[in-house]
């Protein structure tokens, strides 16, 4: 008899945006005539940059004529593609990460979500709250959790972040941790760490033999030079830390799918004996076994990012979504709503001063026809607190957060 | 102190592309000016069909437009693929396969890697040799096998391909198995099955509650009206029986990625306790969790295929291979040797009479000039094979077999 793997029978529905999306569509009922502006989902809506959708062009025509055709790429990614990558976002910020070190995949999602199957099942997990919650699922499906109870996981050791914290959870766990996941800038909260509070991470991850996954997706967000860009900026990182990067908030990439993680050299893990076991082969071997490389055309769209007009049209994307999150961080702030985020991230994360997530979300909808997210749907820890999100127009997000502002006025 | 998975160090490493590329590597460095015809790995030379090249570009166009961009899809694929799939792949053949039935995704070989996650690391597994590596690979990864000796892992049950069967394994397992492994037409043996054989498997799942996992990345090489496309051809199959589909080599996607797998929503596991659990909510919560959608130009690609161009450009392509095939087979029958497949399927299968599988390879290579696979890669029961694959231009075939035909008069 074939047995199901029970770990799935875990999980608890994520309601978040099936509930979202529920009050969303009654509200248009009600008020057919009212046009919703969107700011909920952490979705992407500018076109890609030019010189990407040219080379995209370019790598189709190369697809349809025989002499220049490809068939199956390596699993790792092009060496085109691996080495751009290195230069750019690596060697030129000092951190010494080679092209044989970056394994190009088709989203973050996918890698941070594949990732923990290289480690044993019996190791003890660290996860911040709020959190994206990919990192939680795919561990308790992996077995790694007990039964949840009243919002939290039996065995996995949460990371609350909090005001007190800014939303940047640093007391370091007392309990043995294994494997610790980080996101910096932050999803959902938009917080960022500083180098010296990512070096504790690091050094405590080196003196406990742990793991840090490090989810750098909106790295390209930090406009704050001090701000480290990648975990590798922090010495003696290479050895206790794999980091996830992707093109999908960087260059519009999330219905394109294109995104890449480090696993460097010197990274290891050990067995039960104790002896050391280099994890670069340990997930090349994953990846090439479970995964057969990103579609040509869309390496080639990739590669295009890292041209002179390339970087220039994804730094005015960004500079775009940021003008956004600034107008919403400074609406609120001018409101007497302290936000974290939006400074060097397109998340604002809003204390809704004492009112509870979905009252708070129900409210932007049903008075401003706004959609955010509530805090609350990202962990225990995010009650409270709703998220907005800079990927819209620039005049969708004028136009809401000066109907929020008739709101709030008389709140 | 973080662990390993060491099921991971049970891996035999796979040294066959490595060592054909060595070999070959050794040959042209020898025989500068000879001009290597490659037929061993299975991947297409010929160019994506034009009608998937236009809507390609067309997607891409749409990517460039703010109007019309498209950000995050559905993870399970767009309607307008998935409907399409269920019309042409399934109702005209007389399945009933709805398109919620049907979960696009980026790969045959990942989603053949990835479905094993959702069964209990404790079940039986039974799967050919020979065979595509991956079925074995994945499974040793999850910790469903012990170590291997001599070539074969330990708490595996080997259905043994040969001679006598035709290398259409249908003794059914006298052991317990919970899952098994069957892909027609066959990769490396290009052997097909009939529906009767299949219905002999679909019965013996039914009776002992097993879970057939059905590889027809391959059916759209079979020309014999007879021989099934579709394990759902089979009656009863739906409740036991997931497929997997690849449009890699009906219309040349091995680099532009995109393929299905197919969990009916009768398809059913069980608990420990003996409830039945629905796959196809379980399926898509880990396709949902873990994936985040084909690249929605890809997806455009695909969906051309179905076009009445479309359909026309891979029936020719098919045909193409197909010749080739045929040429080979025939040609290799003329010279006295026995083979199977390249009728419905684009690989043949060579019995090299008493030669093992790494002297004929090299007999071929170093007199012929001609690249194939030695059967023995694929696992014990392939010694004294070598697959030679359809995949490169009728040219280079038609002297390939003119250069074997010298060799082997001599043999």
């Amino acid at each position: 008899m074939i047995l199901v793997n029970e770990n799935y029978l875990k999980l608890q529905t994520s309601y978040l945006f099936v509930d979202i999306s529920r009050r969303v569509g009654a509200f248009q009922k009600n008020n057919p005539d009212r046009e919703i502006i969107r700011l909920g989902i952490g979705d992407v809506t500018q076109p890609l940059p030019k010189a990407s959708i040219t080379a995209f062009h370019e790598a189709i025509d190369e697809m349809g004529n025989p002499k220049t055709f490809r068939g199956y790429g390596p699993e790792q990614g092009y060496d085109f593609l691996r080495s751009k990558i290195s230069e750019f976002d690596y060697k030129q910020r000092g951190a010494d990460i080679s092209p044989d070190e970056i394994f190009i995949s088709d989203g973050a999602k996918c890698d941070s979500g594949n990732i923990q199957e290289i480690f044993a099942t019996n190791i003890t997990v660290a996860i911040p709250d709020p959190v994206y919650p990919v990192y939680l699922d795919t561990n308790v499906m992996a077995g790694r959790t007990g039964y949840c109870k009243d919002g939290r996981y039996d065995k996995i050791v949460y990371l609350d972040g909090n005001k007190a914290n800014g939303f940047v959870p640093c007391d370091l766990p007392k309990e043995k941790v294994d494997l610790i996941y980080l996101c910096y800038p932050n999803n959902p909260t938009g917080s960022t760490i500083t180098k010296e509070q990512l070096a504790r991470w690091v050094d405590f991850a080196r003196e406990t033999k742990a793991i840090i996954l490090y989810d750098a997706a909106y790295e390209a967000f930090i406009k704050d030079d001090n701000l480290p860009k990648s975990i590798y900026e922090i010495k003696g990182a290479k050895e206790i830390a794999i980091e996830f990067r992707s093109f999908s908030k960087t260059a519009g990439f999330t219905g394109t799918r294109c995104a890449f993680t480090v696993v460097p050299k010197e990274c290891a893990a050990y067995t039960t004996d104790g002896e050391k076991v280099l994890l670069n082969g340990i997930w090349n071997r994953r990846h090439s076994t479970k995964f057969n490389g990103v579609s040509y055309p869309v390496q080639k769209a990739a590669e295009a990012v890292y041209s002179p007009e390339g970087r220039k049209q994804v730094r005015e994307l960004i500079d775009y979504y940021m003008e956004n999150a600034s107008i919403i961080r400074s609406s609120m702030n001018a409101l007497g709503y302290e936000c974290v985020g939006g400074e060097n991230s397109p998340y604002i994360w809003i204390d809704a001063k004492g009112i509870d997530s979905w009252a708070f979300f129900d409210l932007l909808l049903n008075k401003a026809g706004v959609v955010t997210t509530p805090g609350a749907g990202f962990g225990k820890c995010g009650e409270g607190y709703v998220r907005i999100s800079a990927f819209n127009s620039l005049e969708n997000v004028k136009t809401a957060m000066s109907r929020i502002a008739e709101v709030l006025k008389n709140v």
